[in-house]
């Protein structure tokens, strides 16, 4: 595959004309070709005119035609599988293993929602029918089903270049719903986003699906970011990545005439209460502990950026098997110059606070751009007293919150944001109150026992979501079968003849 | 019962000593005791602590116990049927048959609301078991459920005193969710608000609930309505009433740091699309359509202010039987001196533009705030050209477009912003396109055939909702079981050891 840097729009591709992006190699910092002008207002347009066209034809699609277009999207993904295995890690400093990893989710995400939809299950199809001699008055037919709610824009995300980007969960999930989908790719990996836009784009084309099902844009925030938000022909928003860009999104969306639903998947820090029995025999903690920090080079949602629990006379046992543990991890390459900056000056500033102290660091292992794991520690008063210390530092770095007793350890989980995932360990349910799972759940997307945040299982009872400032909108998940919910709104058909009626209500 | 014109907290009730307002009988204009003093930013403040204290024990309670709550509160209200009889005619002008219609809709959607969590039909229960053995890496067991959001803030409204008001369907909705609710009582009733105030709040002593699971507050827009909005504990708002009203309630949560979810049902036209073979025997359509128009002086969020048409040889036969039948139709009294004054000023707009004619008006009836029938007509060319014809006239007005051909019909079809409800009248299917009917699928969240919009079905196929304008979030219904929905969040447990899962998920 030739890669050449255009914008793809509908069944075309074109130059842009704005400022170019390219890609870095974030272990050597080179600029690696092609170049990726960004797409003008114009083109931009264009493509939500386009998106608008296609939605009447494309939302009526039956659902077996919309499941064949996302098994074609699967297959055009993996036969670019080698192309990928050579292209992304190159730009995104992420092994091949990951890669390959990575490829599966993106595909095996599609193949779910195909399967999700081939078997209505996105419909919620209700009848309540006529009861015409109810007093004291008839009943007449309703009947509901679930209808896409529009085009739909989708960010790229910077940490899953597939999963979460070009056809990630949002676009897999909104092209299943039924509503055309227009992606702004990430600037960090833009040859990759290429590759895939043109997978989709070939499985419009086989599918003969309407023309602007799907457009590929590469550009600025400013022009591309907030133009999408802007648009009127845009009816939702998917979105992972940081705070600021997702709160960014956010405003511009509430200075719309009409609001429409914002998807921001942003900041978590995933807290991880350790209670006592765990710290009498801590080694399979730690190691469990090390290798989710460790994974992505901590660049994961959920990556655990927290630990709490209580002094014991394990304690000091702990933090030590901890420390000695640290300093025999490697760093690793991080996405890009602009996360490794951001993570050293999160870092350097923890490590210039009076109210935490380091408990260990690993080693320095590479070039450019590395991430080596910190980890510190702090007391829960100071963790309250302090906003600091709750900030995500976006990367394998964390905070271990030494509570003094047990109602410590309960205001914390009162204090903590909403989060994406809280887990707790113990070797005792009955160190574990009600009460603190009942706590633990109103601040969170996931719960957690006894297993590690990372690792985001596509499947049915996935919620990757929660509350604010985890997400923008804690009704909703961005992972499994009910992201597609996201996209659809209900409508009631009442006392309509048979020959109107929607397939799946008569 | 006595009145005495306290704000209810909790389990208390106390003076407001911000300014007081009264109910007025719109037939007479005169002032109706009690005074009403509204509440305080402190009184309110404190009602949502309670909210917030309430919120763990009363999300916590089973299932079976919110239901027997809210048939308690059904109960509550049937035991006071008598009293509403004679105090909410006196202050909304509403005839007494509508009175006892309207508490039984009420008490129904109580009753809806603890049978649907009875049966468990809220909580989207959803298992997927650990596969131990998967390769290559074992799939943790994960379940989901739904949760209770949090703190609700209702906005009683004024078209509905009974069944969108104090006990109405967003407070049903939301208590049965597992959330406290605190609402405002809307000025033109608060004598009706108190009553059924009390009736929640003796239900609460009676189920020994959670001191804060509801209180009422009396109020200004600015003290109580944003105060409410803006309070950090209040999670989601209910609300019914005006596009402005609505409009600046979604603005003030906008101004928050944590979005929250806003469903605000403000306003629609509710267009009526008569195909040609209506036309040619008109006299049942004409008969449907008035009792419609009619329903309650027109203030009904459904009424239908819009008749689309086709010219053809029986559309001056149409125009002038409905002209005739107008006129016999007598005035009745509106709501409030202030809806009767924007009544007025909304027909004195339309009858002094030179793009639309006066088709007929009913006859006055009656004293003060006198809703009396209009209807007017225009083309379809100037309707696509002026906005103002587009603006929802609060009561009994409706507008014919006439359409020269089938592409004007369609046209208004697409031009036309969001609605509750769109309705398309035909003796014959084989007129109506299948585009048509997906067309109008966009713009509403329920369609209708050859019935009228007023006389929303409580039930489970039931939307209320429907694209901006029509509401602030399409993705809900305020009317039927699945306006639940809008106070739950869903959650994952993973790994949970069966002690600690939630009932549901085991």
């Amino acid at each position: 595959m030739n890669l050449n840097g255009n914008l793809i729009i509908g069944l075309k591709e074109e130059a842009g004309s704005e400022k170019e992006v390219s890609a870095k190699n974030p272990s050597t910092n080179d600029t690696l070709s092609p170049g990726y002008k960004g797409a003008t207002a114009k083109q931009l347009e264009h493509a939500c005119d386009l998106a608008n066209n296609a939605f009447y034809k494309y939302k009526n699609t039956s659902f077996e035609d919309r499941a064949k277009f996302l098994d074609t999207i699967a297959e055009e993904i993996e036969a670019v599988k080698e192309t990928l295995l050579k292209i992304t890690p190159e730009e995104t400093g992420l092994p091949e293993a990951r890669i390959t990893g990575e490829t599966g989710r993106t595909v095996g995400q599609l193949r779910m929602f195909a399967e999700f939809i081939r078997n209505s299950k996105h419909t919620d199809a209700t009848i309540d029918e006529a009861l015409p001699d109810r007093q004291p008055l008839p009943r007449p037919d309703l009947r509901l089903r679930n209808v896409a709610i529009g085009p739909v824009a989708v960010f790229g995300a910077s940490n899953f270049p597939l999963a979460f980007s070009v056809a990630g969960g949002d676009t897999a999930s909104a092209l299943a719903a039924g509503c055309p989908v227009i992606v702004k790719a990430h600037s960090s990996h833009p040859r990759t986003s290429e590759i895939i836009g043109r997978c989709i784009q070939n499985a419009v084309k086989k599918n003969n699906l309407p023309d602007g099902t799907f457009s590929l844009l590469f550009g600025s925030g400013n022009i591309v970011g907030q133009g999408l938000v802007k648009n009127k022909y845009i009816k939702a928003v998917g979105f992972t990545g940081s705070r600021n860009g997702g709160l960014q999104i956010v405003k511009t969306a509430q200075s719309r005439n009409e609001p429409i639903p914002v998807y921001a998947e942003m900041s978590s820090i995933n807290p991880v209460f350790v209670f006592n029995s765990v710290l009498e025999n801590p080694d399979k903690f730690i190691e469990g502990f090390l290798v989710s920090l460790q994974m992505g080079a901590g660049q994961f949602c959920t990556n655990p950026g927290l630990i709490i629990t209580k002094n014991s006379k394990n304690y000091e046992n702990f933090k030590f098997k901890l420390a000695e543990k640290i300093k025999e991890q490697n760093s690793q390459t991080m996405l890009s110059n602009v996360i490794a900056k951001a993570y050293e000056e999160g870092v350097s500033k923890f490590k210039s606070k009076n109210n935490i102290t380091l408990v260990g660091e690993g080693k320095k292992n590479g070039n450019a751009n590395q991430c080596i794991p910190h980890l510190f520690e702090t007391s829960a008063n100071e963790f309250k007293k302090d906003q600091d210390l709750s900030d995500e530092i976006f990367g394998s770095t964390s905070l271990i919150i030494k509570c003094e007793n047990d109602q410590d350890f309960n205001e914390i989980a009162k204090k903590i944001e909403g989060q994406l995932t809280i887990s707790f360990h113990s070797n005792n349910v009955e160190e574990v109150s009600e009460e603190f799972v009942s706590l633990i759940e109103d601040r969170a997307g996931r719960i957690i026992y006894n297993q590690f945040p990372t690792g985001v299982e596509v499947c049915h009872a996935m919620v990757h979501g929660g509350p604010f400032p985890a997400t923008s909108d804690t009704r909703s998940t961005s992972v499994g079968s009910k992201a597609i919910f996201r996209f659809l709104r209900p409508v009631s058909y009442q006392n309509i003849p048979k020959e109107l009626l929607p397939k799946e209500l008569v």
